[in-house]
């Protein structure tokens, strides 16, 4: 089959580069690229992105959890294909995670623009709000509200460290956070869902190849830990009297690494956070917070590695006589993509002569949480020696213009698809 | 020989309990018994001890490094006996850390005012300026510029987080930070320093004693490790090349304990400070700081242990791959005091009836800085548990006034031992 999109302007690598750029200067001044949720600089993109989408036809709006939605209507009504991801980042973070799937969106929906093509049904456009982690100790939330997983309940009870609530944020960037089951869609009433994304990982980069298919996402488990010892001073307090917390917390982090190692398959686990208290030079520490992260495709391997977990904490409390709470915070299943939407996307690349593998992803997603309202597809594009969530991101913008190009055949065949009628049995 | 204090008033427990509660007011009303260094806390106890000074008839001045200091004119001029310690607090701390000794010193000058007793030499009460780790990367401040070991440039380029300068901070409590040597005092321009403290150990608790004569304060090194490895994607950076900067910093935790278990001989060591970049549960952090800090009496202990931890960071370094930079941030000499003024106190504490042990002292004080000018003496008072820097720290008043009547007793015997003509060979 050749590609639909033969005829329709292709997806500019120049244009999607300036659009970067644009949305770099959307960063924070002293922390590079640095755009938490809800901050100015989300504002700023928001509208940003606002104004893009009206220029490519869209008719936007702003759902109850604040996700900025651009529609284009389609030839008849019905479930519409969306598409799109997030332009919130983490501290420090890069240019292109989330980035690049509302900004390949949007090029798509230009294209599409340009030539007055008009689908058979409508097509969504999404900026998701804040998918990063926040400092309301929750992530994907806009993805959340739109598949039903948080209500006003929630986000009126979560506040960041300074009190704010998550409800008041969301208001602030232009959500109800009152009326946020607003924003729910029914099953069904979205008929697919593509997210294009950059890899995180090296193995695109390593083979030379600009574009993944995403056959399977890895489901993070999540930890909050606090080892409680006893607060004591560092100068007079003897070894071997100390309850010192950052003690059995290190041997905490070194647990998580070496579970992770130990059980292979894909697994990996993280601390990435851990805050001592009071943080004294000359003080014994009386109490340490860690957030530990396992992820994992195979069940069997998330399982053992869960329970080898639990187990190793018991060990680290006893053994150093400290208490260690465990609060589990996330627990999600790893998500098998659809075959079918897997054999879409495949030859959507091949229709289009660009090279690709099919991998699965480390990290989760916006699309894991639409996959409960629809079948779900996910590009990757290379991303640069595998760094993310880092200044040092980078993604090529000819293989953006690359995975974009598959993005926008991949909408018009599904288009296709699911116009035509099941097959008789 | 009976005691020199027996015609005068006796120091009063209750008036001592009577000032820590009214200095407990003047702390944070949101962080129990915190009044940080050049905090409206600080400047408040400040005004309060100045208050109390003179009502005690002492002649109040505060110096460049803005420690607060009450004069008692002598029968004759000359080198004065001091005595003190510090008001401010750590973070979450105690009442009685550095309080003890300026109110044991302030009741002292009480019972002397209300006798009409005057000494042969000048009697001076102070509390030192910022003697508990600061913002600034300095602790002791107030005894490190009497003592003449900082000067107006060193305050002058340190900064705290918020970019405040240290000369700032003194000069906003009544110092004069850019004539800081002003505040230094000559060698034998103080005869002798003495300083009543907590234990911050159990031992006197544990003894059932309520007073202990120092014998030796140990020496704090402190270094600032900095381990760089590199900040990655949670999920999407296999374990296999990762360099998490956290697994390493871990080791080093464990490392500084197990050092200071294993070189035994009354050695600590003590990672109260870890700090985490970004700290956010779905990026591998980059980097970690550390604060390290191990004190000893023993010089060998120290010296083994100091070149252990070095060979230690460096075999951290190489087995993870990661950069750790170690910056030496306080390298301190063990204190030995000399026997006569361990002999005079002791002498002091029988000729009152206290009973007392005597014991060195795990955590250093103002009083090691002012050894550089004079002999100096320490006496310490029991401690619930041993508890110290937190919430928990707790004397008993009848304790505090035990060793203020010992203090008051040493100040009269050394009052009269100076003055006699030294012997004759």
């Amino acid at each position: 089959m050749s590609a639909l999109s033969e005829d329709l302007p292709k997806p500019r690598a120049e244009r999607l580069q300036a659009d970067i750029e644009a949305l770099t200067r959307m960063t924070r001044p002293d922390v590079p690229y640095t755009r938490r949720a809800f901050s100015d600089e989300d504002r700023a993109a928001r509208a940003w992105v606002a104004g893009e989408m009206r220029a490519a036809g869209l008719l936007v709006t702003v759902d109850a959890a604040a996700n900025v939605i651009g529609r284009l209507p389609g030839g008849q009504d019905g479930p519409s294909i969306m598409t799109g991801s997030h332009l919130d980042t983490v501290q420090a973070g890069g240019r292109f995670d989330g980035i690049a799937g509302v900004l390949a969106a949007l090029e798509v929906t230009r294209c599409l623009h340009e030539a007055g093509h008009r689908l058979a049904r409508p097509l969504e456009v999404v900026n998701f709000t804040c998918e990063e982690p926040s400092d309301f100790g929750l992530s994907t939330i806009g993805s959340r509200a739109m598949s039903g997983r948080i209500g006003a309940d929630t986000v009126a009870a979560l506040r960041d460290s300074r009190g704010r609530t998550l409800g008041d944020a969301i208001d602030t960037v232009g959500g109800r956070a009152a009326r946020l089951e607003e924003a729910r869609r029914e099953p069904g009433s979205i008929a697919r869902y593509l997210e294009l994304h950059i890899e995180q990982s090296a193995s695109l980069d390593r083979a030379g190849l600009p574009v993944g298919v995403v056959t399977a996402i890895a489901a993070p488990s999540r930890f909050r830990l606090t080892v409680r010892g006893r607060q004591d001073h560092a100068g007079g307090t003897p070894m071997a009297v100390r309850k010192d917390a950052l003690v059995p917390a290190a041997e905490l982090v070194l647990l998580v690494e070496r579970l992770a190692r130990e059980a292979g398959r894909g697994m990996v686990g993280t601390v990435g956070a851990l805050t001592v208290h009071p943080n004294m030079v000359n003080i014994v520490p009386g109490e340490v917070e860690l957030l530990a992260d396992f992820r994992g495709i195979n069940p069997a391997a998330i399982a053992e590695t869960l329970a080898r977990f639990e187990a190793g904490v018991a060990e680290v409390a006893r053994g150093r006589r400290v208490t260690v709470d465990v609060e589990p915070i996330v627990r999600e299943e790893p998500l098998h993509i659809d075959a079918e939407m897997i054999q879409h996307a495949a030859a959507a690349a091949e229709s289009v002569r660009v090279p690709f593998a099919r991998l699965t992803s480390g990290a989760s997603h916006d699309a894991n949480h639409i996959a409960r309202l629809c079948p779900i597809g996910m590009l990757f594009v290379a991303c640069r020696d595998g760094r993310s969530h880092c200044p040092e991101e980078w993604a090529d913008p000819a293989h953006l213009a690359a995975g974009t190009r598959v993005l926008l055949e991949l909408i018009l065949r599904l288009d296709v698809a699911l116009a035509e009628p099941p097959p008789t049995p």
